[in-house]
């Protein structure tokens, strides 16, 4: 099993970046946490602050036999571009959230990609992740 | 670990409402299965139509050392009162959906509970809830 | 044939409550003419000022063979909860209105469950139950 | 008793314009039931597309001791002109509508003319014109 | 001098319609004190429900030599078509209303053909008429 | 003189619930302190979670000789069936708030029911209770 | 026969400001003209940048037996104050507007004011205030 | 213990205007009384029509030892400067309305100034004045 | 191949009405040049400024096997009417605009009709029209 | 003659995504069909997922003697930024879809750069693509 | 060179209303720190809290070959009787504000006098009247 | 000290595009001049049309001792992703504008992010940049 995670704007400058928000770990420790937690998957990850870059990865794997985790990060917010991405290919797609942007500014409880993905796991810190690869597993014994 | 499951207005239908939707399996049935599932976790479950006895459960429950996974069905949309329930209580209040509200009518896009919880995990038909249980096993271990 | 009447909330109060609006006329009394003037079906009545009590009345009665006239009242406006009752069973509903809503205050200008129900009859007083069941007898003659 | 049904923009093309909608019988072999059913009752006909054609009939008959059931159309969710002639004119007039409008486009969901209307009869097909009929001779017992 | 009044829908029933509103003079006896008051004026009139109908008068007369009073009635509130026939005339045409439409419902407190018009004369009753008259009287002694 | 205290959702929990606005003092200690405040006056008390349970105590008490003051708490914001229900009845009701419901999110800023009662009295703490209380003496002196 | 001009916020700088909107005469000179055009008329006038002036201005005058001429500038389009201002007084107000106001910047096209006032003239130039007295005289032949 | 009470505009007119609404009593009549019902208590009096005159006021005595009963009339629901006057001082301010301005047109339904203020006092006539020196001598026991 | 050019309101006028917008050319003028444009096509044309005329037409066209080119002009923004006309009828119909309505008012930025039409062209002057020709043609070859 | 075909976000995926929507041929087959079609015309291509990508092309060839046909995908609903870079040049833009986008989500109803561009062809399939040189070869008769 | 400082609302008592937003520095003691800074210009003052006041003011010197610094305080937002009077004038107008407004209240986000000034400056503090002045003296060195 | 200006998409145009709204001298000349007037700062500058470059560079010196002037052009009014770029770091950022951006198209009138700036210098030509680091020079005075 592949999963591929996607990380969206600013998401580079975790454990950097307004940790009482996001927490003072960095992506690449958690990461290293996450495939040693799961062994039998091969976990990529890819990070860009470039909407069309996220498009283009999204086209790259999304032929394949691929498991997606997208935190799109601001662009949840504005980009019809990844909705569409996402609806153009055959890939499952999960729509992660580190924070609970329902209790931050109201131009983050709106997602334009929401109804493009399978579902929505939003709140939990860095855990958000780990559930997402949770949701797969149980997904792909029903494939 | 003890956790309350509570369902709010037609999932007592689950199973026989809009199967398309919301697939075949009854709640019953889901339950044992989730109990089988995790033995070392004591899983309540309530359910109710009213909104009121929706609060009553919170109430009763929310001061214990509890952790409670809350469809609020449609109310998720409306209700104020449930908001203020969850934020009243010291237990943690996760969001469950089972179908990805944000494919359907608009008037299921916003949330006036999310705010109030812990979390939102949304789209994953009845293995949301696993899901939860999931979030509140990690986050136990925090704590 | 089966006819089930339900009314919402502050309709018990019909004969008492601003007549100038609701008429004066209680009704049970009213119940009674329609009774009379149907002999054939089994007119049967269920009131209640708890959303979650409408809903249990339409779960408990949706699967069988009957036909049912709502008239929820000031539930009409903001019930995405019974609109999903309504869509959940497989008996017909037609929403029913003694006055013109549409004369009154605005926010009693939308319904969040006429998009569920068969029809709407609105605006005749308490005349608007009986055309209700003539709907259904015609629809009848149909099935 | 004399009752005008006046039916307003594509109403014409009723058996031929998306039977799926407003099913495969033309209104004029519906009329011919209609009258058939109430032979005590002269039943005249109107139909037009234009707007102002209808706001004419409606006040060539307006003052006279008739009934009118009024469908629409489009008109419906669009013209005060027809809200103006409603109100101007004494003789009672129904709002008729054949299929369901708040199942359909969101800019069906409003009618300009319900609150200068005595009541609405929405979604019973053809009937919805013979419930209209129904509400008028209740009424005519009455005045 | 000449001077074409045209009223829109339901203005032909004045003196007829919710005489509270409009008053219970026809608008025929009007005209002839009009008449009476400016012997040296021309004083033509013309009245049509059809909103097409009033744009082909306005085209008719609107390249001459001609001053025109236009009461659109219902359609002023929603009839771009009629602001456009009035932007594509030379003619100046002033915008007429009999009651103070700012004091009825909110769907009359807004006009599409005020931006194209002279100016805009409201709620002085039939005097709004006369003003109209007498505000081209001075405009024709700059032109 | 008889006056009926009526709170809605969640404020069976003051003193529990967030003490930073609601205060630390249970309501049955405050009603205590009212009723040797006012010992000529019966106090009644009444809570409830449920929305139908406050429209029922509404219609049992309100057609008697009392003063009726209702905090509805987050029904106060949505809830037409209760607005309906104070209109329904001759007894007066005066709208009751502990905080200032100004000062909290903008959901709370709008209510449903104060266009239906005497008048409204917030941000007081627990006495705005006794504030409603002379207002209702006052006004008992003018009967 | 006596007749008050009140102008607003800025109609003191008329002749001098914007002269392609409002022309290059000053308000004094037009006064002048007016006055030897109306003899039989005590034309009195008042100018304020001041909002609570105008009301000022308005309680002063408004219980005796004048008509005023209002045009109150860019409070037009926010004063709630003096909309309350007119109701409150008996003498009775046209709304005055130089300019047509509809064909300018959209937070010009409300008027707070006008459903207070008798009815308005706009868009005439300097000659609005001239109808403005031609409809008071015609009022005071009916008073 | 002192306490100046501030009225906005148009409240100079207490009992002469709109009677049916404001009452036929002055509000200098209703001084008196108010300060023979509470001897102990300095209770002065200012009113303006002019926003700026009373945020002069609020700023000379905000920061004294002061309580203020503010009815800001119309400038209640448009006045972010007087919104900001109040913040801007020490003294606490309690927002008066005589009328029950949630009945009345729905540009009185939102105030600019409560979010400012302490609470909210709304409906009671007269007494509304009488309520707020009530809270503010409570208020006083407990600073 | 058979093409029925329809023009809605005002387009009468071409080369008469706002030359600067429009062009300088009458639409028959046009006409003739794309008839010996496209000598195997029978192109008739149709021009109403009547919204019932134009339904009227494209009813009497719509079911035969013609291709309609449709410039309803204004209607485009305001007409249900002519939406469902086109949706009612069998042969296709392309929306055609002269000037790119997109940089004009902001009325004017949204069609009632597009989403029945085949597609939309705009802005090209009246060789929108031939375009619409070019496009039918296309879509011939693949009947 | 040089022609510039720009396509936006997710466009290289056509004929491999939504085929029910843009059908089932690749752009750069189509491209050649029109190469063919056009042997006058040096027809050069360019896409990108990145909006600055589009920007920049724009720029590098938007001074010089080009046309550019601009299918800019989910972009054209959200970018400002693709408006100022067309508004910025001089050669001349025309905005192209394949699908009508009028029949699809909300969303997609509005174009952000429309206002900056030539004109619109929306709706014909890849057709839409030949349409667009067809204005332009018509234009450059005019140049 | 002169330059005038208009402040407006509330500004009469920097230093002491909320120091944390506005500084502990007086006006007055920072305009003797500015007037020393730039002795070659000469530098007046004035404030209110009477929007007429301000208007008046501008009116004043308006005229005159002088700059005009505005910190309009909250009537920013809401006056549109400033924006006249700036737009009325010939002198040059900068917006200025000491906060970031934008990290305010939302109702602080919109400027009414934005568009008829020459540029803002806003969120420096005090220093915002500093890059006003500079802003004007690298204009006057282009007049 | 150092700067660096960050200027977003079309901005590489300066002085070949639209020369009325940006003037005629490319950012480079200007550049130049800003650097000989302050020889002891050190001034850099990086531009792109892409959102994600520009997040990118900001990354890059956001936690250096740098001060940052950023134009983000049109991404101003779109971008959540700049504004949480801006939050992340911990240099200051200035938003900076050339035209007056209020006095254009209404979608130019918010910016997403001046919350997260210190502040915003906007109207001034290229003398905007100019003010930035006069406002940086304060500044760093302080710190």
């Amino acid at each position: 099993m592949k999963v591929l995670i996607i990380n969206g704007p600013n998401l580079n400058l975790l454990g950097k970046r307004e940790p009482e928000i996001y927490g003072g770990k960095s992506f690449e420790e958690y990461l290293q946490e996450l495939r040693e937690l799961y062994p039998q998957i091969t976990i990529d990850y890819y990070q860009s602050n470039v909407e069309g870059g996220l498009i283009n990865k999204i086209h790259e794997v999304g032929f394949e036999d691929t498991y997606i985790l997208l935190n799109a990060g601001a662009y949840t917010h504005t980009s019809i571009a990844l909705h569409d991405a996402i609806k153009a290919i055959s890939a499952p797609v999960i729509e992660i959230h580190i924070s609970n942007v329902h209790q931050r500014e109201s131009f983050r409880h709106h997602s334009m990609i929401s109804a493009a993905c399978v579902g929505v796991i939003c709140g939990f810190g860095l855990d958000s992740y780990r559930l997402g690869i949770e949701a797969f597993l149980q997904r792909s014994t029903q494939d």
